[in-house]
């Protein structure tokens, strides 16, 4: 790619509202203009959601600049979205609005940038959002206590269209009826797309606006990318509702802006959206941009003004090329494989079909294949149904949110003793980019009392392969944690090895400083980390566990009967996973001469960044893991942290 | 209590039925004779769900003996109860019908006899349920593998009107439209009351036909207490809606049957539903009885048979007298005390105000008194949004539901650094009556690794009041277990002693067979485990660590410097827990003579029954504990078991 990345830096946008006094023309240029650095933002990121970040543009715009009063007062009115993916947007509005440092236009995903997914320590992010169905709770808790400080201001909360399939929106709508709260407008930018496909594919929502009056709310339906329009739906929210929670539908075009991008454009039968959150190719990024110069210079120029000046900056560094295979596709093979001969199977989706692995299976096995929706409570209570019935359910969502949404409804099919297997993928800190609400490194500790649950996760593709073989013919639920990135390629490299539960192999055959760790993430630094020390003289043992709440005693004596240290190393919070299952172990096999035991996890939330910055500041950096080794072996080491905490 | 309590017969309920040809009329007389048997039932175990078990009587005696086709056959109608409450009502009926043992009528809530919620192990229980919302979606399961299977079958499913507040119902209710799902029926037991008051109080539900009916479904309504209204609805049913899910509005009344418990003799302005869950009164138990015995009378005489005759049973033992006070009363009091001096305290209960110890602060600060209903998710979000805007929420549930219902809106409270008090009660193995959906034991493992997260369990008053001190003054967001049993009083009776984060206090001095525990069971188990151990001349020393995830390396050091024997006993399981936390603190800590660890808690899913019954089954008990310490002190000990599994 040599085409310099352009963007609108913050005079040219206040030029430009300088000049216009119509409010609607004002904010058509203004969003023309933050979807420039929508573009720019995604494409220098190396991901992001363009997608609906362009689709609200033209909402957020109209919110932020006439809508709202006194925003980022204490006592303004409140903007947030609840889905949370369209950050690029609001970053770009907030910027052009002079409300965020300029500067972070060029730090999206990155360390002490701009994270994937709105967090508070961004000024102006009252909610922590990504994860979905949060935001209308959170806008009524605003508004509870605004009413208890005496405070009077109106809060606004974007939600998605595909969010809607989450149970807790409709949770939280009666109790907004019940309190009368006139002071909460909720916009669905209802774009008609989600993750994967179509809503209506996935799981209709059937009729809107009659869902919502049924919950006791106002319900208003508008053009969403017709600002003259959403304007109007706005007025007459606060005139004729202004004692009740509204809705306003605004009928949106996913990638609305320009045609590239625009959902109107995809070819007749098309049934996968492009650009929902990755990068767009060279070609594509190349023709949006001039389509939505092109649109932005023509509503100036109507204006009156001289034509736009864009500023030319360098390409970020892409991502470190990763030979290995990416796990969540291997899986999604052998699990093809595999219900080719074993009619039980069936796999549940909750709109993470690409990335999930299962689009080779959706094809082979359409009737056993159920796409849920964003509906992760209702998809494990179904796998119950189906196990009850004999068939062996294979329950997929990102890890983040399949640990944690239906963590109950996990452990109640559970209590049935029938068998489930879960299929967590995105596990771990990488990828950094998406933030918080994707980082799952909490899912071993939230899953790993669950009766006869096994915790899995494999390193590489033959043990990935090995695990689908062993996720059905154990007779335990499983919890199969899949790490995304690709497989490095000290891991990726390795030579297969056999999968029994509760044991692990030696990848690296080494002295007796002996080093634990599952998956391809930790494995990859403990093997780097193996070569620097050994330039020092310290010869690492590395040892592969894919078992992460289970251990053999037996195993583990043999393993360490040698060993001076024991260093569990964990692509997951310090707290509840591997490296308290094997201080427990070691505690209860009461070796006459246990080795010194060191744990290394992650102990404050999960930043957002590249894969090296998060590695490097999460302590689970190659170099980080050698100091560590080095301290043990040299006898200079402190008692491990395991807390974890927001921020140390 | 020294009337002798009386119930049906299997032989008697099988002569009315034989005797009456008119379906109605042999509904009629079938759940008048279930009535008998669910008050015999409720009131010789101690506690049940009088109210729902009697609402659903008639809708569940039409199921059960005229509308399902082959029930219990494998591919015969199924029904279940999504709420699970009304399990009594059930069971009543299938002993009547033969499809229970008879015996077991006399076993509810006991162990190995009928739990108080429904479980898979009992004949005809197809799913457990009790925690609320799932049934929809485990219908759902159900019907997709019989479409699978080639098997054609119909699903009811009962639902209460409350558990309607549950956001997962409504994330089922799209597929089943989507898919067309003719063989879905859900009745709705709509008895307007829910566990503490009426329903329309706590978060109304609206039209609830609308609603239904907004989302694709077909409804009907009729009174579903009168048998012949809910016959012709299931016909309607089944003829205008071949093709789609149906839901039934069945309108009944709380306790119907006798109008002792019927809520329409509810006082007006009566607030509380008294027979919701506890065992009635023995007044009101004789007037009940008397009426429902009058009730069946009048109808199998009608019939032209000869008078009921009726057999008597002792009342089982009582529960024994809990000398002690029960903590979420302490901690209620508590918590209005401080809320005096500090206005930012906020109460969210979800449908639990009486046991949660709530009433007092409703009453002292209504308006910082947030009624949420059965909707956990959308009370811990709102708590997010209270927490921004300054206050200092306190949310209140059964720690059974709090940790897992709501753990991912946990978390993303978390990550955005403010702080919330979770507050948990009737936490761990007791009471076991109510069964594994309300045990809670894996409460401290699911939210244990939340960033900023200490987990509290206080043993007696002193230490709750304490407790709420510590919530109120720490930077740290806390979760409070809070156990519901009264304080036994080996506990009640200790003196009182400092709360200091990470570090306990020696409850009990000996010699260095330390044994460490928190809250009053655990502590009660070991202080009576020490009393027999003293005969054996072991000198246990008791230590009380109300901390589950976090420890002062300094006081552990200290404590188990003279050590030989770490005994952790925990009310949890045996995962995830203080157990983990010890073992690992030691294993960092690298003692050069560390003491020989072994972990006591609970194994598997936990077992109904009395105290007594389950504290022995998990190996609770004192004999259990004294055991333990003497194979330790003997040498004669085996690795502990730390796997969770459904039973060994």
């Amino acid at each position: 790619m040599t085409t310099p990345l352009r963007w609108v830096p913050v005079a040219e946008t206040r030029r430009v509202l300088d000049a216009i006094d119509d409010p609607v023309t004002r904010t058509r240029a203004f969003s023309a203009l933050t979807r420039i650095n929508i573009l720019y933002m995604v494409a220098r990121a190396g991901s992001g959601h363009l997608g609906s970040s362009m689709s609200a543009a033209d909402v957020v715009s109209w919110l932020l600049l006439h809508e709202l009063r006194r925003p980022g007062a204490h006592d303004g009115d409140l903007y947030f979205s609840s889905k949370g993916h369209d950050a690029p947007g609001l970053y770009a509005a907030l910027i052009g609005l002079g409300l965020l440092d300029e500067d972070l236009v060029h730090r999206l995903r990155r360390i002490d940038g701009l994270p994937g997914h709105p967090d508070v320590h961004t000024p102006h992010m009252p909610f922590n959002t990504g994860s979905l169905g949060m935001g209308i709770a959170k806008a009524k808790g605003v508004i509870l206590a605004d009413r208890l400080l005496g405070t009077r201001r109106r809060v606004f909360v974007l939600t998605g269209d595909g969010e809607l399939q989450e149970g807790q929106n409709w949770e939280s709508l009666a109790g907004a009826a019940h309190r009368g709260m006139g002071e909460l407008t909720v916009v669905v930018d209802h774009n008609k797309l989600q993750s994967d496909t179509w809503v209506t594919e996935v799981s209709d929502l059937g009729d809107l606006a009659a869902k919502f009056a049924a919950f006791g709310w106002a319900v208003l339906r508008c053009d969403g990318n017709d600002v003259a329009a959403f304007r109007a739906a706005c007025r007459d929210r606060a005139e004729s509702y202004p004692d009740r929670p509204a809705v306003i539908v605004a009928d949106t075009v996913k990638g609305a802006g320009c045609a590239t991008f625009a959902a109107t454009s995809m070819a007749p039968g098309q049934w996968r959206y492009l650009f929902h959150s990755g990068a767009p190719a060279p070609a594509d990024r190349e023709r949006a941009y001039a389509e939505l110069v092109a649109t932005a210079q023509e509503i100036v120029g109507a204006a009156g003004l001289t034509p736009l000046r864009l500023a030319d900056a360098a390409p970020a560094p892409g991502p470190a090329p990763g030979g290995g295979p990416r796990l969540p596709e291997v899986y999604g093979e052998a699990l093809v494989a595999r219900a080719g001969r074993d009619p039980r199977i069936v796999a549940l989706d909750a709109d993470l079909v690409l990335d999930t692995g299962l689009i080779p299976f959706s094809r082979a096995y359409p009737d056993r294949f159920v796409e849920c929706g964003i509906a992760e409570q209702d998809m494990v209570s179904m796998a119950g149904g189906l196990a009850y019935r004999g068939l062996l359910p294979f329950v997929h969502s990102f890890s983040c949110f399949l640990h944690a949404r239906p963590n109950e409804q996990i452990f109640n099919n559970a209590t049935e003793g029938r068998k489930v297997v879960y299929v967590g993928s995105l596990a771990g800190l990488l990828p950094a980019a998406p933030g918080h609400s994707h980082q799952a490194v909490r899912d071993v500790s939230a899953v790993g009392a669950i009766p006869d649950l096994v915790v899995l996760e494999p390193a590489d593709a033959a043990e990935t392969r090995a695990a689908v073989d062993f996720c059905v013919d154990t007779p335990h639920s499983v919890y199969l944690r899949l790490v995304s990135v690709p497989v490095p390629e000290p891991v990726a490299g390795l030579p297969a090895g056999p999968l029994e539960l509760g044991r692990g192999r030696v990848v690296r055959p080494g002295g007796p400083v002996v080093a634990v760790g599952a998956g391809p993430v930790v494995l990859a630094e403990l093997l780097r980390a193996a070569d620097l020390l050994a330039a020092d003289g310290i010869d690492l043992t590395v040892v592969a566990l894919p078992w992460l709440n289970r251990v053999d005693h037996g195993w583990l004596g043999d393993l360490v009967e040698r060993a001076d240290h024991l260093v569990v190393v964990e692509n997951h919070f310090v707290r509840g996973g591997q490296a308290d299952l094997l201080a427990r172990a070691l505690a209860e096999l009461r070796l006459p001469d246990p080795p010194a035991f060191r744990g290394v996890g992650v102990t404050e939330v999960p930043r957002c960044g590249t894969p090296a910055e998060a590695l490097l500041a999460h302590g689970l950096h190659a170099d980080r893991l050698a100091e560590v080794v080095r301290a043990e072996v040299g006898g200079k080491s402190e008692p491990g942290r395991f807390d974890v905490v927001l921020r140390h």
